[in-house]
């Protein structure tokens, strides 16, 4: 390790050597890049909120409770994606407690990355929806159509668009398709969301995220660029639907 | 090419000179600074939206589905004026589904430069036209007038300031005068919306551009700082009429 | 002139001279700055909006049309104070219409930074006012009070915090004052405004700004700073209304 | 002190000393830092709101009336902790008026750190809550629950979230708690604000802040992260219960 390298600072463990790198795409550098421009969002205000990346065998994690738009690689936590176990932990940090629902996008969608956001517009998303005036009444789930953003999301949210398996379709959703995206009721504790998260997305395997009632919501992709397209073409969704309510008009 | 030039990875083939500029205003460069800017305004989020130059015999194209604040310019596809051909294809991406109408804007109305925007509030704009409760009951275009920022608008895009043709009126609007900008259907495939948009563009000689419903705009002018300045005064009209709109206040 | 200096591009001529300085608060340094923020405030899109300066015997001056954000010192207009000469004009712009309006406020009320925006909140203000259905039905005028950031504005816009003259009160709003801003008439040629402007800067003496009708506001300072505090302070109690109004909620 | 200091200017008083660090996160440094990044949210636009911390024995102060996204160490005030006497006091600033009020907190909470906001949101609350149509009627305070944000508060605002004392609950609220903020009466100066700001700090031993009617909101926490992550998920609170009231939704 040269002296000229900006974690010279860090002991050189093995430990270490996980998040440091030249490269600005390797998860240690990308996820402090991603975390500040969420903030500037308003996704991830208030520690809240978070974002992972597989990558190889090697789970990449912001912590717990930290200043998203501060963070740097040395706060990184990584784990070793087949044994579960922390490859590098840093000693002032809790782990997230968003890291089973990540871990959960990865097993049950072959996700590599997954954002969670505080999203305004996704929270209220799940209020206006809980009022039933949407959705034909409808309360479990968002649906918009025939918006042309919609065509920024995949179905499955890790699919190809070049791909057709078993007469099913692949892809990127179309102009004239129905985006859904199913909602989930929230829990005293975040981990506590694993079940109804992964049971919401064997419901709806179509569904690229999963909206949680008055918190946010999770958004994965099959890799980084396709999780914040989708993540961000959500949010615009969410945010459009909301400013088409509060004006009278119908999503769908 | 000096070592010092920053696309000294490039092999230098014929085919990459076309974007390799020391001039911060060269398309290959402003292209890819002109996308960082329309992001933070919200109008190319999700690899949705984009932009086309068009200098002398080659027109500078954003490819598809790239994340906009990030392109750099070795993504950008060069294509020859009066072939039609590619003289540079980036591998890895795709040609715009836009390239059609952007091409549109330059044959139909001499434009050297169309920005194409997927903003929430031109897509609102469309949605409150097709309520009929403002433009007394037209919906096929939006209009306003007696707004100060309507100067920041030419007639049909692409007029000069200071030449009259054959009596008819060129040069900017005025603050009396009403602004019109005609909305077309959308599409399943932005390709077909080609028809559309040069019908549009002929019907409603006087419009700098083109709303295209539920889905963005697509502003032209002769000169990118003109396409821009368009761009910005369109997106800042269909804000403040949605505003207006949902206060209660009439736009006409 | 060093070879180091930043406008070694330009011949020195005694005009370019006026706007060739280190000092980052020099008027030709300092408009280009206040330009790029009012840019991101939305201040100032589309080219609209504008800025000037009076620094001891010269008005600096931004031109017309141009792309604020993109301002350099080469682009600034330098008037004579005592003459109304142009001791410098860059060839390639127009001076800025606003400019007989900028040297309206420094004649009335000795002011030496007039703000011009077209914030859209400004503009919708003079809109709701026009309703009749806030201010007590009074049309000409936006008032508000008891709301703490109207101490940050001066009576007459150019009033020091501590001198009182023949009885009449000086210094900042209280916050149990009204702030009081007119609103005229916008008409067809910016430079039209001028009559009405300072025929409102004489009816109205306690008033640190005008608001014209859907167009923006001009507000003034004894400097830099004031100007520009005043002109965030009125953009805030604009926006806080326009969104009080939206909620139901009485101004005064 | 090195002639490569950025401070080189100022004369290396003892009272300088106290204001020059290379650490960015010495109070010195860090709270035009804060400023810098609290403008962009709106917080302490012309001039307003402001943000103390206490450091050891020394208290570091914004000083009144100044540009808060341009200010320097060189503007800061320090106070001693145990004397409340000046050692710092630049000659060209007045106090903060907010001086009283952050040190209130520090001796009533045992804060090390309070930011003061003029944020829109916590203004349009006070006056939503005073129509009395959220809150179950409540005027007196904002209460809000059932939000994931809520868990980014603690309990008084200094509270840690490992310790419990005397059987009273301690740490950070949980999703099914109510978040509740006292709001106390503006005054028409702001240090008359005190005796009301402590005896609601008395009242509610469990708020984390303080919001001022018509005017804008306290927040406090034992360092700088926790006051600026309560600062921050308050604030998403606020717009987030302003945008819910829009549409027509409770907050409890």
């Amino acid at each position: 390790m040269s002296a000229s390298t900006p974690f010279a600072e860090l002991s050189t463990t093995d430990a270490d050597a996980l998040i440091i790198s030249d490269d600005p795409l390797h998860p240690a550098n990308h996820i402090p890049t991603l975390c500040k421009q969420f903030y500037t969002h308003g996704w991830v205000t208030g520690t809240g909120g978070g974002i992972s990346i597989r990558h190889g065998d090697h789970v990449y994690l912001a912590p717990s409770g930290v200043e998203k738009e501060l963070m740097s690689p040395k706060d990184i936590f990584v784990m070793d994606w087949k044994s579960g176990e922390y490859l590098r932990r840093p000693e002032v940090f809790k782990p997230s407690a968003c890291t089973p629902l990540f871990l959960s996008t990865y097993k049950v969608r072959d996700a590599h990355c997954c954002i969670h956001t505080h999203s305004q517009w996704a929270v209220l998303i799940t209020l206006i929806v809980g009022t039933g005036k949407q959705n034909n009444g409808a309360t479990d789930h968002f649906a918009i159509r025939e918006i042309e953003q919609i065509k920024g999301l995949s179905r499955t949210g890790t699919g190809s668009t070049t791909i057709a398996e078993g007469g099913r379709k692949l892809g990127n959703l179309g102009y004239f398709d129905t985006l859904k995206v199913p909602i989930i009721e929230n829990t005293a504790h975040e981990e506590d969301l694993k079940d109804s998260l992964e049971a919401a997305m064997k419901e709806w395997p179509e569904a690229c995220a999963v909206l949680v009632k008055r918190h946010g919501v999770y958004v994965w992709g099959r890799d980084v660029v396709q999780a914040k397209t989708q993540a961000e073409s959500l949010d615009y969704l969410f945010r459009l639907a909301v400013e088409m309510h509060g004006l009278g008009l119908q999503w769908v």
